[in-house]
């Protein structure tokens, strides 16, 4: 059994899994370049997803499981994937503490304020009239209602917060006030305070938020993208920022990643941005890898993994 | 009915009052000195409770009531306020909402490195490696459970923290897990990595933080006051923020306000300050006011005002 990993993670790690499955043989190589040579021979795969193309798989003529530990797969090698029948499982669920605490935090820090309550202290400036507002009471629309939109909308609740659900099914969730389909986003919108954008990539999302959606919103609405980047028509976006249709975006997410230097968005007074690591913190690989270890403890039986198993098909 | 309002509000605040008790005469003289002439006058003075003096009081021959828009009464003439037998109620309560997501905002914008961030951002650096950490799932010790210190722990729940409440009495109160004295904070202080202290001003909280107490946290524990700055011993903290005894502090409050310009407290790395607004946002005032309105309802009808009352003896 020979796994190979191109995906980066802290040495500690990677001496737990070697010691806790010595019937397997784990090679780590990063980035994809490094790990190219050893195709042919991996059973097993561990990925974050965005590395490998088709000709990959067709090297690896061993390979009968990939583990994306990762929760988006729009840029895996769907093709090749079914064509021969290849397992996928990822790391969909790991995301959902930091996510929200992303959302809850960020839009704290815009009603509060702080980038000017940080540039006083370097100043010096006491200045108590600078305006701040309440979250809570608030309305926020979800768009994406799986695990993240879901404890999202949990988080929001403990803020006293209306919350609107939006999905393909339109499915009832926990936590969430009210559920429609994503036919209805654009009558909802509206009505929303915040409008938080966690959907994934997929045929049916691309630029699913675009100029119809920022002139319906509320002028001082904060639209906070952390899906994908795909899911916006970035022009319209940029476009809606600078009329002040809407109020703040929070972005974690772009169309092109890394965001390019010469974007207008880093200059926007009305943006704030991170570099598409909203659920990078120290636990994100531990929670990942006990994910892939619940699985490879079944294929080591010889059985079928179970855990965050992906229809190729779908996509998702 | 004479009520003399010294509290600074905004004009349709005033009209609303004009509007609703036209059998009072509301005069808005602020600040204290242009209210002076107007006290041998007033059955009722509205203030935010720091600009009476026990010979305000003493001027004031006709005062029955006094209203303060706050919550802290440690600036309070209660001398001359016994003596002349005068009721007081205050605005407890209404700062919960506001104060409670400074807590969760300024830890969140701690832990999640936003100055890092912001400053990336104006410098077009696209750095996923900037170090973000999880609140959930951490300690978090409260100093105060009163109705801030309450809805401050119920939120830290929905973030699944487990809660430690300290006041004098020591009751149990809703969501919090464990609930100790005032005497026993030394001892739960070593399990915090959160340390939350909004205690009021009382002979008894003088300097209740000081070295002995910066010295037991953890290293990397997270000190917030949004209390009175009296309880803190401010040149223990510098020192233990310093030598970096603690990670991080968070203030509100200060033991002289404004924060001397000359305060080392500005230039900390590790210190993050607001200007004792963690409470001021627009909601503010008329939550106040509700609370005058419903107690002037009952004066004017001959009968004591009910909510809010204070003790004057105890001094909150």
């Amino acid at each position: 059994m020979y796994i190979l990993v191109t995906a980066r993670m802290k040495t500690y790690l990677r001496e737990q899994l070697v010691e806790k499955f010595p019937e397997a043989t784990f090679d780590f190589k990063y980035p994809i370049t490094e790990a190219e040579p050893h195709l042919p021979k991996a059973d097993v795969i561990v990925t974050y997803g965005e590395d490998l193309t088709n000709e990959h798989i067709e090297q690896a003529e061993n390979l009968k499981w990939i583990m994306v530990v990762s929760a988006g797969l729009d840029q895996m090698p769907f093709e090749k994937i079914i064509e021969n029948n290849i397992l996928v499982t990822n790391a969909r669920g790991i995301h959902k503490i930091q996510m929200s605490e992303y959302v809850i935090g960020m839009l704290l820090q815009v009603y509060r304020n702080l980038p000017t309550f940080l540039e006083n202290q370097r100043e010096h400036v006491y200045d108590k009239r600078v305006k701040i507002e309440e979250i809570s009471g608030k309305t926020m629309l979800i768009a994406g209602t799986g695990a993240i939109g879901q404890e999202t909308a949990r988080k929001a609740k403990a803020f006293d917060m209306k919350t609107i659900g939006v999905s393909r099914s339109g499915d009832k969730k926990d936590y969430f006030d009210e559920s429609y389909t994503n036919d209805q986003l654009n009558e909802k919108l509206p009505e929303a305070d915040f409008v938080v954008n966690v959907l994934p990539s997929t045929p049916n999302t691309d630029k699913m938020f675009n100029e119809k959606h920022f002139k319906v919103m509320k002028e001082d609405a904060i639209f906070l993208n952390m899906g994908r980047g795909t899911t916006v028509n970035e022009d319209d976006l940029i476009k809606a920022l600078k009329e002040n249709q809407i109020r703040h975006a929070i972005l974690d997410v772009f169309e092109v990643e890394p965001l390019p230097e010469d974007s207008p968005l880093w200059d926007l007074e009305n943006v704030t941005l991170t570099p598409h690591n909203s659920a990078v913190t120290s636990n994100y690989m531990p929670r990942a890898l006990a994910i892939f270890e619940d699985n490879l403890k079944q294929f080591l039986k010889g059985e079928q993994p179970e855990v965050n198993v992906i229809d190729p098909k779908r996509g998702y």
